[in-house]
């Protein structure tokens, strides 16, 4: 992140000014992970959920909430939820993630993973409809179990839209919909449906949330190959994963032939070597694609500060819409 | 099964006077499966849903239903709930049990079943809870929400008892009531609820899909022993996969010196050579403990049928009491 930004980050101003709300959902989470007849589950998700994570989705709903007018106690249920759909999916994502990476040689050890988190995520998601069921509203289960599908049908999209040269800057946006977007639209939503917002409200939480996830994984996905400014560590796991993100689906649409062969030889067939990830950045560059991406990474978020104008002021409202700006200020 | 049963079978019987109902189910859960964003879904779900199951659970939760006298729509969401989640559990333990049987050699098809299945197990779940919102009774989302959360806790305490000769007959219970006898009992519940019965009416219906479903189960744990007979085919799935179930918690309880030091190497320490599966089921013989576990597996039979003593009279009810007796026959 760019070393200009305030010294005080806006999910850091978020944290402070839902303290009180953070420490409950943080107890229910303790609470609820616990398990009468399987201690290996708390086990399992203590490292995730108690590692200190932002708490960037539960505390969306909490602001949402809390910026609607929200008193009541279910908004603590709802973060609550929202954090454990999240922690489920990163354990089945780990599934998905090591059977890719570590093809052919699994260890036990892995595999033991791999059936604890299968179950382990089951259960999460199980709790979290128990959670929603005690709020009383039929109308946040829709939410979240519609989001809840369109977050398993965006990991299923990325899984058949790997090395595959034809997927469209439309499948893209779908899948980051679905692995990203969906959860934080939801979690703002149900925010505004607990406090008992209309519908222009309600819209205006949800389009919030899925700009905001968007742009975010936008963002995600830029500094995987280094960002603009090509100062990134860590790149090149899309690359060596086959994943078609936007500067990729980009640079392979304005290809010539030579650049065509060099994308089907190492995504599409997945023959990658020594020296193939420079020349993928360099082509990215050539065709300006790491610029258009951070554009469109930027056209989100102002597109997610956009949604906010109808809600009246509020301190947390100016908290989101620094978190917008925050979002995209890795690559600006 | 033995060949003296009645030539028509109870589930052929309930199939014949729910036709129209399952129809129904089966319309609605082949629409269901769909996904517009994710092709590959349906093609992972097509050949297990559509491979000419029993519909057992669905069968139970029409049944339940029409029994009480439910004539309003949301039977037919909930069986088609029911069966999602029984489909969704099916994935998610062949990625548990793949794991277990081919560890450490794996093959690469194997491992993208694996991330196909925990996906679209995902998305099935989250479609479950869909069609439960459009019920519009957050009772059947509560009863629904908790028996998902009682089969993963089964699942994972199934997982860490595995090999461990401290396995009890309380804990073989609390894991076969998470594996199958929670999604039985809930399915009959549900049924009457969306009938509006009262309390005692559907604790009586959960009743007898608890011991329904244990018996069901104790009987498949039965056979992979053989069976009392010792005529099956394709025994000792149990014993390879070093699962404690009944018959070898009883046998292990009763051991001398040598047959537990047996039961160590064979079952906790995992080194199985030829021979000792023959031997196991001696020692089971030898202790009466498979008799013992058919005179349970009768008990909870008849434990089902006495719950249904409080429904009056009907031709559904008698189907159902036939099919206790008939989840049985195989080992009497």
């Amino acid at each position: 992140m760019s070393l200009d930004h305030a010294a005080t980050k806006p999910h850091e101003q978020l944290a402070a000014a839902l303290a009180d709300d953070l420490s409950a959902v943080n107890a229910m989470i303790r609470a609820r992970m616990a398990s009468e007849h399987a201690p290996r589950i708390p086990q399992v998700t203590a490292h995730l959920v108690e590692a200190g994570g932002k708490r960037l989705r539960p505390m969306l709903t909490l602001a949402a909430a809390r910026m609607c007018g929200y008193d009541g106690p279910y908004h603590i249920h709802l973060a609550a939820t929202v954090e454990f759909i999240h922690t489920a999916t990163l354990l089945h994502d780990d599934v998905v993630d090591e059977s890719s990476q570590r093809r052919g040689r699994p260890t036990a050890n892995l595999l033991w993973d791999n059936t604890s988190s299968v179950l382990v995520g089951d259960y999460l998601f199980a709790r979290s409809f128990q959670l929603m069921v005690e709020t009383g509203s039929l109308r946040v289960l829709d939410i979240l179990a519609n989001a809840s599908a369109t977050i398993a049908e965006g990991e299923v999209l990325q899984l058949t839209a790997a090395a595959d040269l034809a997927t469209t800057e439309d499948i893209y946006i779908k899948v980051v919909r679905g692995k990203t977007a969906a959860l934080f639209s939801a979690a703002m939503e149900v925010g505004g449906e607990i406090a008992g917002q209309d519908a222009a409200i309600k819209q205006a939480l949800f389009d919030y949330g899925d700009a905001l996830g968007i742009s975010f994984q936008i963002v995600d996905d830029l500094l995987d190959y280094g960002g603009t400014k090509a100062i990134g560590k860590n790149v090149g796991d899309d690359f060596r994963e086959r994943k078609l993100t936007l500067p990729v689906i980009r640079a392979v649409a304005a290809a010539d032939g030579d650049e065509r062969a060099f994308w089907e030889r190492t995504i599409q067939k997945g023959r990658q070597q020594d020296g193939d990830l420079d020349h993928a950045i360099t082509l990215l560059q050539k065709h300006g694609t790491l610029e258009s991406t951070r554009q469109d990474a930027l056209a989100w978020a102002a597109k997610a500060k956009a949604a906010l104008g109808v809600i009246p002021d509020h301190a947390l409202k100016t908290m989101l819409v620094d978190l917008a700006d925050y979002v995209v200020a890795r690559v600006t």
